[in-house]
């Protein structure tokens, strides 16, 4: 009898144009809220509060940004990247609907791309996937591309498809929510007296705070997410891995890093986009986080003039402080101290 | 002037037939469940979402049956087991309506049993269990025995009742959740294909993902169940003790098996009964906990062609693979990886 | 351009009367009970149960008294002590109305007294905080005093003015919960037979049981509550300071010390007033707590006889049972065992 246990899919299983229906739709409540709140720490008034929410024309403070993402992309795991070697890129990341507590998020995925390695061991395989609310409204869209093993070396390659994905998302698709007004924002409630018109594209900030890193936080987090990859959980098998660690979810590393932005971006209330992000190097359990962005670029929102969007590039590194903006060292290559670089844009109003 | 802490009741203390109203009522929400998902990481559709669950003809999501369980467990401690050596076994447990966010649980217990220890050091006791939600609905009632401390080593035997337990609950005491209707369950949401029909008797299941535990985990698992025994959460006592550890609540290791064994049982739900458990060994933080199962036996639900029950032992071990499903040694003896063996029965969709 | 991140305010920043509206108002949800219940292990009938709490005239389970007040000193560390050096006292709390899961809770501080230490290094700033909920009412009310450094040595010392502040909250300050009535109290499911009338001036009770602190945990409550100062997160600067290690939030301990006096003092359901509180020594992550409380006052509340008030030293010592019930050493220095002592008034029922 076939054993009954999901193995995951291998690369050869992968087919273009393939729907992926991921189990498990998921009623995001107060108690995720309360649970992220304690791992991360972020103070944005629009998550924090109901009443500040309201105020600016949510029906009540809507779900962090990032534990939607987390919450669907957990989803697409068991299918999608079970098997992986790697996560290798984000792209083409969208945000829609706000998700409120009691709204129900279910994932959906698409084959968009497959590309063999030369190895014949390994291929990439890039899904674009969706998380609806139970109204179908789209929450998040996002594309990633991972690597994943192949079960049969001797499995054909499949054609190669290397899918056009945008290096930065188009400001036509950001999605506002509907009703959003900011003539009732108010920056003191909010914690920052920086409005979009105050940041400069090239600048700089030091996000200054540590946070350090906890086994247990980083897998409550990933099994609050019903993220199932085995390298975040199990020692045993660590043991006989190359860092004889467990290694933490990149998300993980992404919500705090998200978290301690907030010194220096504390009005940036909404992701609207994930452009790019790379997990430069593994996380562990005993480091501490520390961050840095840096503003890439900022839109005007079209027929608005309370809000406009900043490109930022956000930057988080390990054990020692980001005060001198650790990237890359002169090859190009990642600074061994980075953890995350994410290039998001997120919203923020404008001065009135 | 007496000391007002609770010393606990010791084995002279209980008297057969005598009725414990359990301290702490407990209203149980969602972010108690938030938590739960959070410790274990369980992934069945039913419980995660307040949408699947409606489709089912359940009102909500409902509690899982395990947080259930842990709640009502939590509050014997204090009157039942303060004073305990050894929890020795579960009998004749089932499960009565679900319980819902929102819904508080009461638990009363009853002496069912007496019998002291020819050392005249300890006895055990036998109590049945019942939690009830605001409406005075059973949801989960349960006999378990512990070996108990006398106080005063001259205090003397009570006479000897031994209850007569079940070994296995009879199908006849299920409780199928009313309005259940799997008409319209969905299995590719639910994350497994496998149904009623397609396990065998004797069938074997590797659930292959471990989890390694951790001593913040565990400690918030314990209270938030209320439960107060010391041997999980003061390390100076247990410097003194055999294991110069603190030993997790076996029921820690429960869920966490249960949560593993989605993989491979990922449509089996709900529990419908506990029919007999065993602590084989104790756990203790560091451990990976790996799991497996095996259908013991099959039943039909009367007058019911869309569910079926299956009795399956779950078994949790630590440290090493569960792939040749490790139980006993020769002798009859567990194994000294095994921490749990939980014979439970659950209910699960027939193939439509 | 001036770096976007908070600096935080040096002792010459503050000004004697100055208001500050601190940022990020916070609804509290069943979510942060959860939270709380998990770190803490608290039993108190009233805030676990709905249906306890409604039979004595709360709407609903109201909010821990301390986690509020963890929420509102939170909002006031970026304000007032992101510069401290040490938290010097508390006097003058008074509790006010209920606060119920779905409520938010605003803070705002006065300056209510400044004084430059001889040093010229460092200052002690007064601030009188008040949380409200939406509608404007108080819900927690108190003073505290901090030694923050000054940033640039030269700046002028302010005129020192050093509040008169009580060594003991007044009777007549108490807010009695409106509608509170203990006829319908049920001291079984309470979890104590002990009332205000069992209770003397001068009695002092173990509260036994001990509590190992772990990093994940005063972490995440200290995420939870929004507090960000740097002493509990950064491994990092921490290797640099004078203990080598993470300090955990006084308030977690006070939190831990009030979950444990339950066993003891299982009626003392609220407390109304904190008089006065010392973090006699700092803890960390692996000390074992213990406590132990002394009824120092007893307290008629005017116009009941269902309810009296009294006033509690509790005491948190660490790796050491407090059954000797340490505090000071015959300097009066003390004891290098204790963490806290927190001087506060509980409510308490009457003998029916």
């Amino acid at each position: 009898m076939k054993s009954k246990n999901n193995p995951g899919n291998y690369f050869e299983d992968f087919v273009l144009g393939q729907e992926l229906r991921h189990a498990t739709p998921r009623t995001i409540t107060s108690g995720d809220v309360a649970l992220y709140t304690a791992l991360y720490g972020p103070r944005f008034a629009v998550q924090a509060s109901a009443e500040f929410a309201r105020n600016i024309g949510f029906h009540d403070a809507p779900i962090d940004d990032l534990l939607v993402f987390h919450m669907v992309f957990g989803k697409t795991v068991p299918d999608v990247s079970l098997n992986a070697v790697a996560n290798l890129g984000y792209a083409g990341g969208v945000f829609g609907v706000p998700v409120y507590a009691g709204d129900t998020v279910s994932t959906v995925s698409r084959v968009i791309g497959l590309k063999e390695n030369s190895n014949g061991k390994t291929g990439v395989v890039y899904v674009n996937s969706v998380g609806r609310n139970q109204h179908g409204e789209m929450v998040v869209d996002y594309n990633r591309w991972v690597m994943v093993n192949k079960h049969n070396p001797d499995a054909p390659a499949p054609e190669t498809f290397v899918p056009d994905l945008p290096s930065v998302v188009d400001p036509a698709s950001f999605k506002i929510p509907v009703g959003l007004d900011l003539s009732g924002y108010d920056c003191t409630l909010a914690g920052s007296a920086h409005f979009w018109d105050d940041y400069a594209i090239g600048e700089k900030i030091d996000h200054v705070d540590g946070m350090t890193l906890e086994e247990a936080e980083h897998q409550m987090a990933t099994r609050l997410y019903q993220n199932t990859a085995k390298v975040h959980f199990d020692q045993v098998s660590a043991n006989q891995g190359r860092f004889g660690k467990r290694l933490i979810y990149g998300g993980h590393v992404m919500s705090l890093a998200r978290a301690l932005a907030f010194n220096g971006l504390g009005n940036a209330f909404r992701i609207l986009a994930i452009n790019a992000g790379s997990h430069a190097n593994p996380a562990f359990a005993g480091n501490t986080v520390f961050a840095w962005s840096e503003v890439i670029d900022k839109f005007d929102i079209p027929g608005r003039n309370d809000v406009g969007a900043m490109r930022v590039r956000l930057v988080a590194v390990r054990d020692r402080a980001a005060a001198d903006f650790p990237l890359r060292d002169d090859a190009g290559k990642y600074d061994s101290a980075v953890l995350l670089d994410f290039d998001h844009t997120v919203l923020i109003p404008k001065r009135p």
